[in-house]
């Protein structure tokens, strides 16, 4: 073997890629990190954190018992340990719809909901739905929650700023939006209440944001983690309530009302009384997003000869009869690569693992050809 | 408000990134749908699922008590609600590394270690570094687990299969993967103990897996998650065993062995004793990957006006300063897009803000010129 230092590997980071990575990873973190840095060592006193925020860091700030509770519960039901359906399950993402539901002038049923790892997973899904749709660019409030530049940089879109007016409570600039927005334009994000600005939004001007949109063509993504987290008087107001005026999706999560960020469980709602973004392939491509998460069990292999089968002639059409007359499910090997061979797992129950290879056993001699069974 | 049918929306999903869109879904989910489909309604028995293997969804497969509580203990003690670090809680990289190290040569620490959720986020974060290389294609095994096909078509990277061979107990067909590895190709993935094939592949076959890799200049991608769940008499050996051979990224996760998939625990371990892949800038590819994964919480905003400070010209030098001085940690606006503004946070303990707030105050007084003294 030569020496290590000689040795010259194929792969290496190439320059421009850097750059391009440096930019996805969130500036504020760089920014609290060095500024943790400039802390003077000797100073006797307890650093004072008030850049990033993190309520449940501190004991004055703890969940519900009845959210602790929930997860104990399920926890030591041993239901919740199994992978998860792709979009969630189906009890939570009714409790979500249901959630939502009591500020929505229409009903979200379980299936306008997407559980995601977080609010971030949901940006991070909805951004990616959003280059899906080959459009060039994005509108981001400024200023605005630096991971959307991230992400939008990550997916190569093209970010488009719009001011929030200090002298208007922190409103959206909506001619400022009309002047940036051209046909390349897929989307607008409204972070309301407001992260970093702390403001609510009144109805009136959520109101005048959803009919520009309308007016633009383009689609509202509602970031609405801070959801019910108002302070001041101006009441809280779901862009969902717009939704028949422009199709909305909402982002949120529990993790800020609950004081739980950690448990990363957020959520994506499809506000879309009108089937809009049914009909342009969104929610397909929302899907299509979500369905890159999970994975399978172990297994065991069967080979398959389909010519010593009469009127099967592959692993696929092996497993659809298989599942018609004996209602047992198989995994076809051409699924991972490996034509007329069948993948089945042990993973189950001994009784249930039994039944259904007798049942596989009786599919075969009913199906064996004359030859096989002469074998 | 013209009629709604009428209405032409900016945005649509192009049919050929509808195609990419659908190369991304793992191809046996919808086998699986559509195996379930075919099973006959009227069938009074129960249905046996043999082809996707999830353990924890029967009974039969519990995971430990000890883990169970584990889970238990940390909702109850509420220190785990906040966010976590970027790369994962210390502790639990520690733990990870620990784990790794009873098989390894040399040690890995827990720096070496990326807390992942799932396996499945650890396989995506590879592969999106690997595309940060520029590299143009990626050798993966011919049967194989479906995401990685995904992943790597989501990431435009293209695929080159090499067999596993039957008639060989499943072994890597190590002429076709030097056959198929150009000047472009970055990676090769070796699943071990194999899915779907469940083999456990030997220490010699490993070690030349290893020298092929290195005499290609190739990096080594070891997918690990079931690890130690190794059928029949061939002890499990990891790749990282042979890191100093080849850099060796592995992914593991608790959710096979502990059976709790649920759980969304994996991990990526850096196996580099010779700073291979620290120098190739990979690692520092990794960490910018796993960069944009979480957020702040929310805050208020505070207008600074520098011409009232002497020395201090922006929101960053107050920031900085203020760092020094004071050891109070505040978020300058240019973070969020808004130069001269602070962001300040109250999620934290009163007393903790009330000091915070005051030593602002004496570092004010401290630096106000006299004009701003006289206001």
């Amino acid at each position: 073997m030569e020496n290590e230092a000689e040795k010259k590997w194929g792969f290496e980071v190439k320059q421009e890629l850097n750059r391009e990575r440096e930019a996805e990873v969130a500036a504020f973190r760089y920014a609290i990190v060095s500024l943790m840095e400039s802390v003077d060592k000797n100073d006797p006193r307890p650093v004072i954190p008030l850049g990033h925020g993190d309520p449940a860091a501190f004991p004055c700030f703890r969940t519900a018992a009845v959210a602790e509770d929930a997860i104990v519960d399920s926890v030591r039901s041993s239901m919740f340990n199994c992978y998860a359906p792709m979009f969630g399950l189906p009890l939570a993402r009714r409790a979500v719809a249901e959630y939502l539901n009591r500020d929505l002038p229409y009903k979200l049923s379980a299936d306008d909901i997407y559980i995601t790892l977080g609010c971030m997973e949901a940006v991070e899904i909805i951004l990616t739905v959003i280059t899906r749709l080959g459009a060039a660019n994005i509108l981001l409030p400024r200023p605005g929650w630096p991971f959307y530049e991230g992400f939008a940089k990550r997916n190569h879109l093209e970010v488009r700023h719009f001011d929030l007016l200090p002298e208007r409570g922190w409103e959206v600039d909506l001619e400022a939006v009309e002047a940036l927005a051209d046909e390349n334009t897929a989307a607008i994000v409204i972070i309301n209440p407001c992260n970093p600005c702390g403001n609510v939004l009144t109805y009136q001007h959520l109101q005048k944001i959803a009919e520009t949109a309308r007016k633009l063509g383009i689609l509202v993504i509602a970031d609405e983690v801070y959801g019910h987290l108002a302070f001041g008087s101006t009441p809280y107001i779901p862009m969902g309530v717009f939704g028949s005026i422009v199709p909305v999706i909402t982002l949120g999560s529990i993790s800020k009302r609950w004081i739980v960020p950690g448990w990363r469980f957020g959520w994506l709602a499809t506000n879309d009384p009108n089937g809009v973004l049914q009909k342009s392939g969104i929610v397909g491509s929302i899907k299509a997003c979500l369905g890159v998460r999970s994975g399978p069990s172990t297994l065991i292999q069967v080979k398959l000869n389909p010519s010593l089968l009469e009127g099967i002639n592959s692993d696929m059409e092996f497993a659809v009869q298989l599942a018609k007359e004996e209602s047992v499910i198989v995994l076809p090997g051409i699924i991972v690569g490996m034509e007329n061979w069948l993948r089945i797992t042990f993973a189950i129950d001994p009784s249930a693992l039994e039944d259904g290879l007798d049942r596989m056993k009786a599919f075969y001699y009913r199906h064996a050809c004359q030859e096989a069974l002469n074998l």
